[in-house]
């Protein structure tokens, strides 16, 4: 069993437009709605895979309400803590004329109460019950405490489940210093997080702190990563082209199921740049493309540095 | 009492960006959410000018819900009848980089089924009991007959009210044939919804129909307008720059204003180009500028042509 923890859910609207016009009034031709967030699209990922997963995290007003209902409509099981502020929404605009190209607008997401973030607390030791892994994804809602990965770290460490960790900024450095199983981070996020001048340096950071492996997204150029042995390529073979938006979820999907059936590092590795791929070739975030993803499994190179 | 009619509500959403990245992502430093829709609009400018006023149409699903509350929230009393779709909203992005330039992103709105269409016409005939004006604005949603407007207003001709129509394409040609007490429309949808080569043959057609009076709304030029005696027009004296959306709603509600106090043309002219001009003057759809509104109805002249 999965679990994975969405802090700032959001409700994803995608706006399709025959092209955008600044400063104009734009026509939606389509709306599409998404139960969204890092977390929850690591979930939508992890279903879809097969994998049991539960989802939990913050919703609140009306937004919440339909985000909770999309969720039950694809099957997904959640129990997320119910909060006085609306769930935020984004939302994003395609442009047919520009060959799809994505305008994303991001709401900040409601203040979290001190008392809100408690319920959450004393709830997620119940959910712990049983899981294997737990997945702490995107970015932290104001009003959070910054180290709440790190609390929510040691929680699941205490009811014997791994955790991985993708996160930024503060909520990333104090996460680190708690020691989650896997850490992953896109190249520019751990370097800006962290302060190093190189991503060979910033996973030499993370193993110095004694997380067993740290995964950096590099885009079309695949993943570098860290174990306490050393050090991985993994390289897609083919190029795909599409929408980055939910690739890197997609990854940390992949690195969950393989730390849940307890496979190899390299396997776990093999996996996450083929589901990233495949995130990329499907048009929304949360889905990925079976095709491209069987194709790129086998043919992908891990390989040691 | 006014009675304001909008059958493609909307909940408003404002985003408010530092810049617009086209093809990035782009932070939304503050969430506005407004009730909306041109006949929601003009319910709140007159709620806020102290005249009477009940707002219906149709709303739907969590954001019909909200766009209720905020109307609660606003004092203004409501009776819409519920729809299975989901009420749309609209985004409108304005970016503090481009001078407050807006770009807004318009939903369709939800197909509306016969037996929801069939529902409202019923509720309709009681609410306009002791109702002296009925304001039809905006745009018909998906799945509404082409001649909506033109059977609610020989509805209201029967409860002994008068009825003002916004509307543009098929909606306004359908309406002006069942003799409304005024249509305002702007010059561009005028021309292009009657097939008129100029303002002054459009309103010509206005009058032929039998209509009492014709307004066309040109921008900074004012308001051209036509009665069976004469032609007017109302010229602002002064320049008022900010945000037009929502100025052709303002403009609706001082005509709704003026005509269920039974003041004569002129004064209906002067009051409704000062209150478009007072809501240029302010940030959003549905409110206006009450120092602008006060400044422009002195000293705007109204003149016979």
């Amino acid at each position: 069993m999965v679990l994975t923890v969405t802090l700032n859910a959001a409700l994803d609207v995608t706006y399709e437009v025959a092209d955008l016009r600044v400063g104009g009034s734009n026509r939606v031709e389509r709306v599409r709605l998404c139960p969204g967030g890092k977390g929850v699209n690591a979930a939508r990922v992890l279903h879809r895979r097969g994998v049991a997963v539960h989802a939990t995290g913050f919703v609140g007003g009306h937004a919440g309400e339909l985000l909770e209902e999309l969720l039950d409509g694809l099957g997904i099981i959640h129990r997320f803590v119910q909060i006085a502020g609306e769930t935020r929404q984004t939302v994003t605009v395609v442009a047919q004329s520009a060959a799809g190209e994505a305008t994303v607008f991001n709401e900040p997401g409601p203040v979290l109460r001190h008392d809100e973030w408690n319920a959450f607390v004393s709830q997620f030791d119940e959910l712990c019950a049983g899981v294997r892994v737990v997945v702490l994804a995107g970015s932290l809602p104001p009003g959070a405490p910054p180290d709440a990965y790190a609390q929510l770290v040691g929680r699941a460490r205490a009811a014997d489940a791994d955790s991985i960790v993708d996160a930024a900024g503060p909520a990333l450095r104090h996460a680190v210093s708690a020691r989650p199983t896997v850490v992953k981070a896109n190249a520019e996020e751990l370097l800006h997080s962290l302060g190093c001048p190189s991503v060979e340096t910033g996973l030499d950071e993370l193993m110095a702190a004694g997380i067993a492996m740290g995964v950096v997204t590099l885009g079309a150029d695949g993943l570098g990563a860290a174990t306490k042995q050393r050090r991985l390529r993994a390289l897609p073979a083919l190029p795909v082209q599409g929408n980055a938006t939910g690739a890197g979820d997609a990854c940390t999907a992949a690195l969950a199921e393989a730390l849940a059936g307890g496979r190899p590092w390299e396997e776990a590795l093999r996996e996450a740049v083929a589901l990233s791929a495949a995130a990329v070739a499907a048009p929304v975030a949360g889905d990925f493309d079976e095709a491209v993803f069987a194709r790129v499994r086998d043919t992908a190179r891990v390989v040691a540095l």
